[in-house]
């Protein structure tokens, strides 16, 4: 099967870090196509941004040609997931969704780590709106941007660290979540500092995606997600 | 002062009939500018319109020259009022917050009664981030599209009106919001049907936002809706 | 336009400071008159006073002579506006929905600073019943009583400041209500000291019992406010 | 142990029902004292009469001699309980939280029949406010006025009858709660109509009151119900 | 009457000791017969073994000759009760609810202390599930197991005060539960250390059982605890 | 990888249907064993026969010898999860939390249909404990019992598919969820009947134990699943 992983910001070198994640856990016979939008902001911190992603992602899925089996929706606390089912028949797996609802089969309540302050609002939201909220036990950002991921990553995983560690101790968490794309590569190091499992969204939104697929299960088009009405858009999609 | 109503669509008469029925409640001194998008649909029914809505008020609003002292978005239950709160410092107010928080002065529940079935979902997540949803009765869908309301005024109104009994009757709505930014002249209407009051989403925005300016309020730029990051947007607004 | 304000106390000193603050903010062609209970307590901390301010507040209303437009119950947190809006047709604002609703548009979540901490309980209930609590982040008492913000208002504004401070650094608050009717001067100090939008309850009452007035709206009497059925009182009200 | 149990309204004859009917189920050793308000309405129905039923049971109660061991408040979904908690240093129970406890040990959900629909939200509100309303089923009106219970009581139990029936087979209530101080004798009929258990009120609130007299249990004076301060009252209580 | 009170565990000695806390507070007439599992775990200490408590006492129960009146399973925050209510016809109160019902008479809000931290989610889970939980302010572990209430007494009952001590001063708790069967005899320490009321779900289970027969109520047969349908048990129960 | 399927009742031939039914969807590599409990009610309806299931289910667990890599537990509604979680490191799915989370990801909301109307609570109560609650629409009853699935499959289907359209119509379901192992050969037909998504718990369930297994993730041990403490349990197993 042929599943779309779909960068929410246009740094292509995410992307390419965010497919190789999912191309790690892939099952064999999986092709993961990693995406990267053709507009948008390099990274995204904040509701402009986010909403910006939103469009950019549905753009870029909607030019990239069928057949494929499942969409991932690769940005942690986005917006947009509602919008790409709508538009799609096959099924959508947002990351954020795809970390709790994991998170939730390993342990009572979950924390998740992110990047900057203002993110967490955002994230908070999603899982609110997604019915994945009753369980969590905290939302917590380390201070970093997305992008210090990359360019100072000894700082970036010990801010994280240690906001986990509360995570556990303070806030009760017995799983954590890695709240931002970017940070897949850091579950061995939070594991090991916490004791308690820790879920890459990503990673989770494959196996949850590919399970989809094999179950032949797809959105369900009756109400929130039918196709949009046929409508012509003035200026839209830009060119 | 100034106040900038933006249509969430692209058809010019809608924001016509929307900017009348501001400019009627106004306060003398009051200057309404109505604004419609440069792009997008021309109703907005659905999420993936309605996220395309979202970024095309923000980047309409964006267009505008200062100074306006408030934005009202004048689109019921869409997507996009966190963007344009990180975009301005002036207030910004959504009609579907506006009327559900007057309602709530009127009576100890209210309903709203909307276009489409899908619209609902859409105004009930609206609704629960916003936290007003917790007295809200039920959100009933008249089962017309946003355009009939124009074109087929008679039809749409009786479809309105039956479901608002229902609202009153069965729900036990005690106060009725009419969840279309296109419903504002049937409030007189819906009424005399019902006995109970009517808010008109656009009407209960322009009040409130004249109150927050004339009280001086703006809103908080201290976590979530911290102006953006500054970053180079790639492609972004198109030309 | 008339507007009643109704302070819960007998203090007339704290009914003119009120009334000052409303005719601070009120339109022109809006008369103010500030009205205080004829029987009760000198300042309301508690239950038992707060039940008796209540039934003070409506038979002080019902001796005033109409016309009047609407009536503001100007005590933070207190009981009766539900027995208000039953007795009167013009709409009623208490200052304690006033200010949560203005703060939700402001923000995503608020907290309530108010005097002693027995009050905490007496808002919080107030604001989950009235539907505002959701984005509620703390209510948070300084520890003064009502009087001593005339008597000591140096400690007392400094008390409030600092729990304006934790209820945005750790209550996570994004805007602060003064929850006292005579807090009305603080909003400069405590802005100034936490950078966030503050919100007095008599000012928003007042421009939101306006608003609902220029729009024509009045309580809904269909069921909870329905007018009281014609009874014979026994000694009632006291002569 | 002495237990008062006061009366919400002026109609000495429903007062001598509800004791009659504290006394058939009271322990030996356990004297009941009826209290009827020396102001207030005959029968209360809404708001405005429930605040002052409140007060008027407050001065009842404070004009009554010590010693006594433990106050019911005999009204069900009435203002005051938190009022009495304040003044009083014995138990005091009120029977809308009385029979909502009990029932809840019966059966998984529960629902309330009272008199007339608009005292339906009053009710929600004091099971709300006391945290027993989570596995409530419904609250459902039979239509009938209080009075009626007396004047029609044919007419009043088969309105009754008919709205219990609907709350165990369509709201899925496993226990029934008689929603109303002077529907105290219907239990068996009720019960004979649904097969579920049914609960009064003031049978309850005299069971409980008797325990946590036994149990040497008090309201607790640490914050929300501490004494009021002492203060000299304007006018209060009326002569 | 007779009253069985089941003790959770097989440690005779702690069976002793709750059903004389249950003689101690049971109404003259009141026969208390403590009854200890045949098989099980000595104290019930996380998910397994009180999961195996809650098959131990149902067959302990079942195994017991009639006529009794009511029974009490005496494990705070353990699994079963719902079996024990569909086995039988007389009244089953468990010390769980029992405990936080008679708390939420007596203050707004009331906090559980028990032994070992894995103990507090199945405590909430069973406040959660029986609708109790929402005035809980919290449930804090002491970290010292059910046995060390015994053998280690002193240090036991310090480390409890510590907890409650947090319970009322941090989490606003006015009353507090004994959440452990073992902990009968702390009440008087515990109230003395903090001012405010200590509930001991023994005590408090005892006089609602007696209270729910004296009234002549039984749990609701309709439907979640209806008698199990007749069916031939494969090799149960174990002989 | 080796994944146990454990059914809750003693009746083989289910165990094999619901083998049957994981080996139709088990990825290419994974053995599916079927397990039959040595003890316990050959269908298992209401809380007794659940709690004995759940221990039934922990004991049949404990025989099978090691390896193996995770523990689905195939029964819709029923006690005992915590348990498995608490004595296993592989990871445990239960069948009623592997249909809800993988139904979210599909649509808005979704309804549960099973079996006989005693099941509705057990569902309810297990998905509000696991976090899934907040988006279930409704969980209906087709009234037929657990071996009507085998005995009379028309008449079962039927009575199935007649609440899956009321699901849908009234509740406003957009995905549907089989609630009970025996249902799994159903879900063509309800799909075919209304259009929506649906989704086989058992099925559910292998897909999500098999990505656990590749992610490498298992259950939290830190807290709430942490192992038993040693102890010497009496009489337990049974022999």
């Amino acid at each position: 099967m042929r599943v779309l992983v779909v960068n929410v910001n246009t740094t292509a070198a995410m992307t390419e870090a965010i497919a190789r994640q999912a191309r790690a856990v892939a099952a064999p016979g999986t092709e993961i196509v990693g995406l990267t939008p053709s507009f948008g902001a390099p990274s995204v911190e904040g509701n402009f941004e986010s909403y910006l992603a939103a469009l950019a992602v549905m753009e870029c899925v909607r030019a990239y040609p069928e057949p494929y089996d499942a969409v991932i929706q690769a940005g942690f606390g986005e917006h947009g997931r509602e919008g790409l089912q709508e538009l799609l028949t096959v099924p959508v797996v947002d990351i954020t969704d795809a970390a709790a609802s994991m998170a939730m089969l390993l342990g009572r309540s979950y924390s998740v780590i992110t990047t900057l302050d203002r993110a967490v609002p955002l994230i908070e939201d999603r899982l609110k709106l997604s019915g994945l909220y009753d369980r969590c036990a905290s939302v917590r950002a380390s201070g970093l941007a997305v992008l210090d991921l990359e360019s100072a990553p000894r700082l970036a995983s010990e801010a994280i660290v240690a906001q986990a560690r509360i995570a556990v101790e303070t806030d009760r968490a017995e799983v954590l979540c890695l709240g931002c794309g970017g940070m897949a590569g850091l579950d061995a190091e939070v594991r090991a500092a916490t004791g308690v499992p820790v879920v890459d969204g990503v990673s989770a939104a494959v196996a949850l995606a590919e399970s989809l697929v094999r179950l032949g299960l797809k959105t369900s088009k009756i109400r929130t997600y039918a196709p949009p009405l046929s409508k012509t858009l003035l200026r839209w999609p830009p060119t």
